[in-house]
């Protein structure tokens, strides 16, 4: 069924923004990172390059760039120091975190010119094992070494992992996320960001760990959200999030991250379902969800993919005709 | 990545119910019928039973059976007749709903042992146009003839297509739906279900709306949520319902009737994906998730169908090598 080229959620209405929900969410764009380290198909720089520029022209005020973690384990990022140093000429004017796994990492991404890095640690001994090849103890000490050698004032973000549940271990007391998350932000971590990296949390159970977090002191404004869809629960755990008073969510272009047709799909929360719904709420992104979708749809295209996000899958034909309407 | 065969949100901790959500959720379930008749493959009339069997056997309260049609209009359907002639022997014990679209439809699911009809009516006067062939006025000239027609006693579902925005006319003013549920329910229907045919409502909006139904004495008992999921909004605002009281909410197992793929895709909610965030909630609905991940699985096989249930995805294989290994 088709009708008119409507293409915004304002298309079909409007209402105020219910005032439990933020008026502004910072859109924190992890594709080019926590996206394309997850997909098979190796992705050249200049794409890399083009990617990223595109993402910030489109309005989203982060863009994490890359990792430098080792070429070995993670053969997709082999080329972060060309990725960064690509980018040099806007890596002092926008946001653009590179994820650091060690001290190794770290002294690589300065080389790079990074003006702010990430670093992540996992709520369960069984992935900080599989992920970081140490234990949870280890990987504070890892940690702690970077932060040691971080040149003065450069922001860290921090991420953790399996904060609702290990594929591993499975249930993961929202106790142990409540201390790990006190400990990095007592290191002087700009913000953590809560990761449901197996997809396993409901709405309820996200309310149930922000409200432990803020019972323990922790600000909202120091908490992001990283959602992954792989039981297609990440958009309404998201709006839980949101109620609870976090306004910082990550979401990957395209949904880049995991195809949704393979066992253990971890697909990343995708940026035009996010902004898509947060328009249509009435709440502020400075993102333009046509150009998010553009871009995704162009860098599908170049590696071959389908679109996974609904919303882009949705609507990336009618604006593509629009465009063409107007060149013509 | 891929641990234990964890298959439950229960693996991953629970959490007492949030106190603003329902005890209890019946998952009224539309794959046999909304999910058929739009996709493009034909089922034989012995899968499409095998296939409300096995739904009933998961534990779903209410399968809509089959739609009375014009066959012309609808090949899909086209054995509405058979598929009713084919459950008679399980039509006086449980809730199997069936479409009428007019007294000759009705008629038809009488003459074929129907218990229980479903009609519906559009919000926006371009949708009665396409999918009905009449105008506003016609199509409750039409709804009235059905039920001036009904046995005693005989229950009705009403559905309302285009509740949060047409293809044609874009914005549909909540007042307009607001009217047509008012008049819908003194016809006597059992409940009407607000639809959300081509997806674009946000949380808010649909707060907006159940907002409004209830301050013109709507019981929102009296009320279901029909949410398609072509942004990848649906779950979310299911969640937006349940907050406002709302404890009906329709589904379609393997989230049937769209490809995901397509343009202009409609595809339903998924019951899986929609049970697995229920049970995460500890909200009750005596739904087998596993059971409808078996037979989705093994409808999508028949079918030569991709799952588009992202629940079913994860889980399908996990499921299925479980059940070999307790064979073997």
């Amino acid at each position: 069924m088709s009708g008119q080229h409507f293409t915004e959620p304002a298309d079909y209405g409007t209402t105020p923004r219910d005032p439990s929900m933020p008026e502004f969410v910072t859109v924190y764009e992890v594709g080019a990172r926590d996206g394309l380290q997850n997909e098979s198909t190796l992705v050249p720089v200049d794409v890399k390059v083009e990617f990223i520029r595109r993402l910030l022209a489109a309005g989203l005020p982060a863009v994490e760039a890359t990792s430098f973690v080792h070429p070995l384990r993670v053969p997709q990022l082999a080329d972060a120091d060309e990725v960064a140093t690509a980018l040099s000429d806007i890596l002092p004017t926008h946001r653009l975190p590179m994820l650091v796994p060690n001290v190794r990492g770290l002294e690589r991404a300065l080389d790079a010119g990074a003006r702010e890095i990430a670093v992540f640690l996992s709520a369960t001994e069984s992935f900080a094992k599989e992920n970081l090849g140490t234990d949870l103890a280890g990987q504070r000490v890892m940690t702690e070494q970077v932060i040691a050698a971080l040149p003065a004032a450069m922001s860290v973000r921090g991420y953790v992992s399996m904060c609702w549940g290990d594929p591993w271990e499975g249930a993961v007391a929202p106790a142990v996320v409540v201390e790990l998350v006190r400990y990095m932000l007592d290191l002087g971590m700009r913000e953590v960001s809560l990761g449901d990296t197996i997809g396993v949390a409901s709405p309820t159970r996200v309310e149930e760990l922000l409200t432990m977090l803020g019972g323990a002191g922790v600000p909202m404004s120091a908490l992001a959200v990283h959602f992954h869809d792989t039981y297609g629960q990440a958009l309404a755990n998201t709006v839980a999030a949101l109620r609870c008073g976090v306004s910082i969510v990550d979401s990957s272009a395209g949904g880049l991250g995991g195809c949704p047709f393979a066992r253990s799909a971890t697909g990343n929360l995708a940026t035009e379902d996010l902004v898509w719904m947060l328009d249509g709420m009435g709440v502020r992104t400075g993102v333009d969800v046509h150009e998010v979708i553009r871009t995704s749809a162009w860098l599908s295209a170049v590696m071959k993919r389908p679109l996974v996000s609904r919303t882009a899958t949705a609507l990336a034909a009618a604006i593509a005709e629009d465009d063409d309407r107007r060149e013509h």
